[in-house]
């Protein structure tokens, strides 16, 4: 079903993602003359959890083309604390509004405010579930750095559980070729299966470690996550293992010259300050990137009538998905959609199985 | 006495309405012609409580003008924080601001701050006073959507009681030529005496009705508005009436093919989903007729030097307001203002007699 | 060491101020002249602490120089809320903006960011320590009203002892010639002794006072500041002097005819209402004369590459700042910045000794 909504990054072809990483790199070179590529257009951005970075960065990217943005960043002052569905107000905001950026607390919201939306809708994380916008950052990083999205050794380090920004980039990069993963963590925090399914049908080598110091020394990425103290079992095996996936200069001096270092950042503790000098340290620069990939999907969406993008149709299923933390607990008038997945039928909204 | 303000829809003249819809009209069927109109102006909207609709329609509005806007939807984050008077603000942001949209909580607040405003100034709500925009907003669509605003058979159904929107829309529409109206509700939540008065001293027909189900059936128009559970006697009253009240598809199929819905929203309940797709159901675009109407408002009160706004010359009262919801309560320089109404002093804050 | 972040104004050469001043003069006489000047430019504002009034200033000084703007208000809805650290959001930010402009309820704070900064960095007040834009609207405003800033008599009132914008302002304005001091307040809450030391050092003349009635009626400019109750020793002390420090009419009918009245605002009830429309009340005018001067700062810093400014060069220390309020406390990265004062070292961030 052609739409013009980004939900899940997954509905890019190739040929779209490397589209949009080349129109990132043109802004790059000529910001100016995307000056007012935008001229008399409006971003919305419709936060209804804070996230000042992910904001900020669609904001800047909608000035710098020109256009202008409304929005909120707190739910407390919105409508919604009166009780407003989410039908309503993207009803109206979309009325308003020539785009719309979208973050929500509860998975599957962007689809389900996709289905009332009569402008292009940009899913901005919704719970758990996905943020297309923090992996195409991630890869328009690597492919401006290291020049390629293929023939990559990348390792992943940290809470690969939970992880969601570090699943959506495996799940991204294991369709180019001859790319290998070593997926770096304890054994608690592994990546879960369904991840490891995408790996193997993509005939993906890839390798587990539970030591940063061994992995690191053979990448040509390292995309690091924060790990959280509350994820180990006991304070004992935290302190038996907290240091282990600490980047630190020491680390560091194992690795290549040319590696580079990723995080979607807000970091904790899981890289040292004194490396954020090193030249392979680019997640500051990464938000940069980002900032310009959004610009790319901006236009993309805006101005592009080619760039169509192919969700599954949905149908009505007999049941309502009951996964607790689905758009459908809570926006009661959502139609039970659905998709088939090898046999079995899954949420529209949250990918779940629905049973 | 002459200004630049609007605070009371009351104070325009049907001339002044008539220019604001056609402005708004014209605006509607181009807009690029106006996307430079405000160039260099700004907007400040002071929201002392959050209004996400009514701040984005106002900010929208104003950017595709080509303004642009300042301004805060929550008090804690102003210097009202920190005990500043109304005045002191109003003072200061009327020198940064080429035209301010206000809104508070408490009764009287626009007109107490358009005293000490250098620029113009428009009511954006008052407590549960006045809500001038909002009655623009159901006009101007009123007119688009059935080409004029007399000879109308208008219902209004639900809270008529408390409802500010629907006593302001009584109000303007029983100027015009031959509107009669059906009142839907409870005897509790029927339209206070004073509206009663109106509709008598403009010789308007109106009737009651406690069923929507029979009234629908010869309407040009059915403005619906929230219905509050707790505005019953007892659950039982709620229960008996629960469905009277609610718009669902039954009830629509005994409604001609040209009568339009409108709503002030958010809407809760009293009005099914399932409707929200008929052509007749035009809350959703009477939020955008609502955007133009405030272009086409901010463009009268900024380049229209004919545009001046006749509102009552104060005079100094003797007394203090006792209204408790009243301005003068809690902005203690303010002074006595009133004006006389059938031989009583009336505040000319809130327009409650003062006794 | 020169660099382009604003962070105290004891950093500017007397040159720049006037240059300063007379940009802002410029700007207020031909303000068109300035509405592209920052064209395509985004300015931050990053606001840890509320405070709408600065904000409003600096988004409306850069919105009237055809810039525009991003930023936060309100901590809870940032990444700080996630523990991010201050290097890291400006890391990033300093890549989306081309300027910023911070305020934070922690000392030194502006300091440390600008550490961090790609881009220039204005300080919009470190908790109790500096506020140097407070103080460049005060010398705009004097100097546009009383044409110079040398020959002054200056009465300062109120709360002399924690009033950092009287601290600056006196540090300011003692450089130029001939200008003398009436400090107005109670024992309990006269100016610290380093004030005196840079009267003395300046050379200017100064006397104390303890009551504004007596010191009013031979000033060319009198500062006003709020004197809150809970600075009095007891109950008795402040009801016995609670209206020694309040300006009224009666005190004003004392004064001469061209002295001029500034506050920093939010004033609570130190000036008397009646006393606004005075033609010497310059307290709102002095807000609006403070964008102006906003307006000329960033104009300088973005676009005039020879307004550099020049400070202190720091120095490692082998001791951690132990105020308790300064920003080293809660910022752990943050090198041990000092610089020498009359043989003792002081912190680069907060200005206290480090002991």
């Amino acid at each position: 079903m052609l739409n013009k909504n980004l939900i899940d990054l997954g509905d890019l072809s190739s040929a779209q993602i490397d589209k949009l990483i080349r129109r990132a790199k043109k802004i790059m070179q000529s910001p100016a003359d995307y000056r007012h590529a935008c001229d008399g257009k409006i971003l919305a951005t419709l936060f209804y959890e804070p996230s000042t970075r992910t904001q900020m960065s669609f904001q800047t990217a909608m000035l710098k083309l020109g256009g202008r943005t409304i929005g909120f960043d707190n739910p407390m002052n919105s409508s919604v604390a009166k009780g407003e569905s989410l039908k309503d107000t993207i009803s109206i905001i979309s009325l308003y509004a020539d785009i719309i950026a979208i973050r929500h607390p509860v998975e599957g919201t962007a689809m389900a405010a996709s289905l009332y939306s009569e402008v292009p809708l940009i899913n901005c994380g919704d719970g758990g579930h996905l943020h297309p916008t923090q992996t195409l950052t991630d890869i328009v990083t690597l492919s401006c750095e290291k020049g390629r999205l293929d023939n990559l050794k990348i390792g992943v380090c940290g809470d690969l559980l939970n992880g969601r920004t570090v699943h959506s980039l495996i799940k991204t990069l294991s369709k180019y070729e001859n790319n290998s993963f070593v997926l770096i963590s304890t054994p608690e925090l592994s990546v879960p299966l369904y991840v490891i399914d995408i790996l193997e049908k993509n005939n993906c080598k890839y390798e587990f470690s539970n030591s940063l110091a061994d992995a690191v020394s053979d990448l040509d990425m390292l995309y690091m996550t924060r790990i959280q103290r509350e994820r180990f079992k006991s304070e004992e095996d935290y302190e038996a293992q907290k240091n282990v996936f600490v980047l630190d200069k020491e680390k560091l001096s194992r690795a290549r010259e040319d590696m580079i270092i990723l995080h979607p950042l807000p970091r904790v503790n899981e890289i040292t300050v004194d490396i954020d000098d090193d030249p392979r340290a680019l997640y500051f620069k990464q938000a940069q990137y980002g900032m310009y990939g959004r610009m790319a999907l901006i236009l993309m969406l805006l101005q592009d009538d080619e760039f169509m993008i192919d969700s599954a149709k949905p149908e009505l299923s007999g049941h309502r998905c009951k996964n607790p933390r689905c758009v459908t607990q809570t926006e009661e008038y959502l139609p039970n959609y659905c998709y088939e997945k090898l046999g079995m039928e899954m949420c529209h909204y949250c990918d779940k199985r629905i049973d």
